[in-house]
């Protein structure tokens, strides 16, 4: 299928101007997602789940490592197992599609078609562990999960999206706690080093808490426009869900007693913070770690008699690329090409491969070759230069590791330069219109965040922790209330996706 | 998570005495699947589920190999769609499960759960396709789809399954068939070379094909009670669903005309395939392909002052085994472990390790070691034999190419053994009962087809090509009607799955 196609990509509007539309310009142009007939369902284009690939198999080898191992549970639920827990169906009841008829005959039972899985693994879980040696349980499964949304964004909220979900089962709620935070750092660190997207992490307030988990953690990244992504979380249980389906394990003390829970995951979200993370005006920019085109070969062929010289460089070129044996120890599989097609203007192609993320261009005419030379240019600087031919790999592969280290940095500093500290209500409500994350004391009174909430529509993204898990004691005096001493602790506001 | 776990494992029916409870008993003993509380739906446990990768991981590379991208599509079909093709919605209405609720309402119009995905996938390709150039255009979904199945059975037939559904559009009719024809190709390849699964392959007949397609050609394996599977089809759908669905292109001479498409699937049931062609009566057999564990050392551990030496020893073989040069040549990831949990007996693990389909069991114990040797077991052999311990990489790798082999022409010589050729209806109804595929002349009548359905409950599996494609011409006399001549053709008449 030709990576590129007919359709004209569509113009990109500029961020300063419409950085809404601008997101759905660059998803459009790179032929990421499309909308399908289906209201709030997405179509995920190619490219665009040539990035999920990336993702998923970068992830699922570092869940791996921690022990799970993945499975796959029903689609369906029914509908009396939500409400085995009585938080969790009040937080996804309102959210949820339902099956009612099924071979042409009405059902006896609705089936909730998953929005997360906590109540139908809780109900294998309790058949499968008996004794302490069966502990820790530990699955992952990779599935489609839909929440009926009233408003979607490609990528970002849309009613079915795919992700993984990891639940975990541990004899005492210490282990569970500790599969938490690891979890929330294989986030973090997937984070930086794949998606190239710095993240603060930290624990949920009770009212962005997952609904029927004890305790919420997360990580949250910062868009270009300065809003906050939450990117991942990962939630210890503790024995709600245990409770609600008896899945209990036989101790060493011949005591039974529940299990210790936690589940935690990511979603195709991810890719909505990859585009607003790393993008610019001219369309996607991608990590190379994530990318599915590194570098591509636009052969400037000029007259007849130089096509053929041409042609035969530009594939020199993609097959030493290829072979080069760094290649082989990028981590991520090399993906180089050449397009010779010769209905399309060098020039079409220079805007084609920037918007749709290719990392490196490589030009090569009939002079260049005559002076031993190629020009070279990198997506994310757009800045051309001649080197000569013998350099090609050195350079290459150069600007690879650079423009992925480069990307992780200027993404950490944005962050860091629209991270504030602010001392009042008064302030938070003056700056919170130019965007970025506010760190400010609060007094843990969810009467004030809601209030904070309501008038500036900024939520806390996250408490930050301590080296300890805890949450960090702010000097205060807090928000609104003016409160100071124990109580009072830090937390992140901002306006969010 | 213990791969093994502290549930007694199932005793296993002996083949001879019930098939169909053997095979249930394989697949609890080696824990590969579950039955879930939702009716028909299956749990998919971890090691199902590894084997389940280990499919995609190789089949996904061979889908690509041909020009294929991944893509995904909603899971939500509009009830509509599902009607625009006429013998479609006939073959799949029966079997829907439809969402009439989601967000608390009722929706204006039911979502139908894919059952398959060429009427969704229809109305993107008619928004992207406009021009020759952008043909061929060749997606594939890994997906989860939903058929209302009243009589269900692990892996084989199962209310939601998961598969791959490859989906191509093509400018011309001959492009489309040489696609169909190539995907057979490829289907019928990897299950010999990774399911170590030989298969017949032909056409179905007009009462069998796919509904909505003009022809599908389908891979069908025998299992041990010599009834057939199919265990993967290709479609050649002509214009029937670009002309429901508007799907058109203008051509090179600016005429606009509807594409050509092809679809093609295999699903989860390739596992339940597997198991019924390899394994016997102390459980799981697998070929090294597609293994989770290729090898386990059970260290005997005998008087206190052995146990260290012994554990030693056991950890050695297993580093040697997984550094050696011939473990990255194998094509798949080499699983190596050692089971060292001394609250179970040697004899338990040999049990447990045979029913979970490890390939090669490595025994080591003090009195081994002093002699310098090692046992060593195959499991589909299962004959212990004592060697060098110096020579145990050369023997074990040496052992996983021969297991692998072995299986493939153990499979292919009981196809052979039971694939007769029969006269006349009358032998074919003497002879059926004792299972095996029987080719016969057919005069491609429908109604005799029928007939022989009803009497025998042996449908036509497929009907074998020449070299051209062509039905193959039969001497006759036909069955029952007893023509000769033209239209009377080969068919396989089994019972099936």
């Amino acid at each position: 299928m030709p990576m590129i196609g007919t359709q004209m990509s569509t113009k990109i509007t500029p961020r300063s101007e419409d950085f809404s539309q601008w997101y759905h310009d660059v998803i459009s142009a790179a032929k990421l997602a499309d909308y399908s007939p289906v209201k709030g369902c997405m179509v995920i284009r190619p490219n665009g789940y040539a990035i999920w690939e990336r993702i998923q198999r970068e992830l699922d080898a570092r869940i791996k490592a921690t022990g799970a191992r993945n499975a796959y549970f029903p689609l369906f639920i029914p509908e009396s197992f939500l409400k085995k827990e009585a938080e969790h169906v009040e937080g996804f009841a309102p959210e949820c599609a339902v099956v009612t008829h099924a071979g042409g005959k009405l059902l006896e039972e609705p089936l909730v078609v998953r929005p997360t899985s906590e109540t139908i693994i809780n109900s294998m879980f309790a058949k499968w562990i008996q004794s302490y040696r069966d502990l820790p349980m530990m699955v992952n499964q990779w599935a489609n999960v839909v929440r009926w949304e009233m408003r979607t964004r490609l990528f970002l909220r849309t009613t079915e999206f795919l992700w993984q979900e990891g639940h975990t089962c541990h004899s005492t709620a210490e282990e569970a706690e500790l599969e938490t935070r690891t979890m929330l750092q294989v986030y973090r660190k997937f984070s930086e080093d794949i998606l190239a997207m710095p993240v603060d992490i930290g624990r949920k307030s009770d009212a962005e808490r997952f609904a029927g988990a004890l305790r919420t953690y997360c990580i949250e990244a910062m868009m270009q426009d300065k809003k906050a992504l939450q990117a991942g979380t990962s939630h210890n249980l503790s024995t709600k869900f245990a409770e609600a389906f008896e899945t209990k394990f036989l101790d060493k003390d011949s005591v039974s007693r529940h299990v210790h829970q936690t589940s935690w995951g990511v979603s195709t979200r991810l890719i909505g913070g990859v585009i607003m993370t790393h993008s610019d005006d001219k369309g996607l920019v991608l990590p190379p770690t994530l990318a599915f085109s590194h570098g591509v070969v636009i052969p400037i062929l000029g007259k007849a008699e130089t096509r053929e010289r041409v042609l035969k460089a530009g594939a020199d070129i993609v097959a030493r690329l290829q072979e080069d044996p760094r290649a082989k120890t990028l981590g991520y599989p090399l993906q180089v090409s050449m397009d010779a097609d010769e209905t399309k203007q060098p020039g079409w192609k220079y805007f084609e491969y920037e918007a749709t993320g290719n990392c490196i261009r490589i030009e090569v005419g009939p002079r260049d070759l005559d002076a031993g030379k190629l020009m070279i240019v990198r997506r994310d600087l757009g800045v051309k230069e001649a080197i000569p031919m013998e350099s090609l790999p050195d350079v290459f592969f150069g600007m690879l590791t650079q423009m992925q280290s480069d990307l992780t940095r200027k993404a950490e500093e944005f962050k860091k330069e629209h991270t504030y500290t602010v001392a009042s209500y008064e302030e938070l409500k003056e700056r919170i219109e130019q965007g970025g994350f506010f760190v400010a004391a609060w007094d843990q009174d969810p009467a004030i965040e809601q209030k904070i909430k309501q008038e500036t529509k900024a939520t806390i993204r996250c408490l930050p922790l301590t080296a300890s898990y805890e949450l960090t004691p702010h000097d205060g005096p807090a928000l609104i209330s003016g409160k100071t001493g124990p109580g009072v602790v830090k937390a992140i506001f901002a306006r969010s996706y």
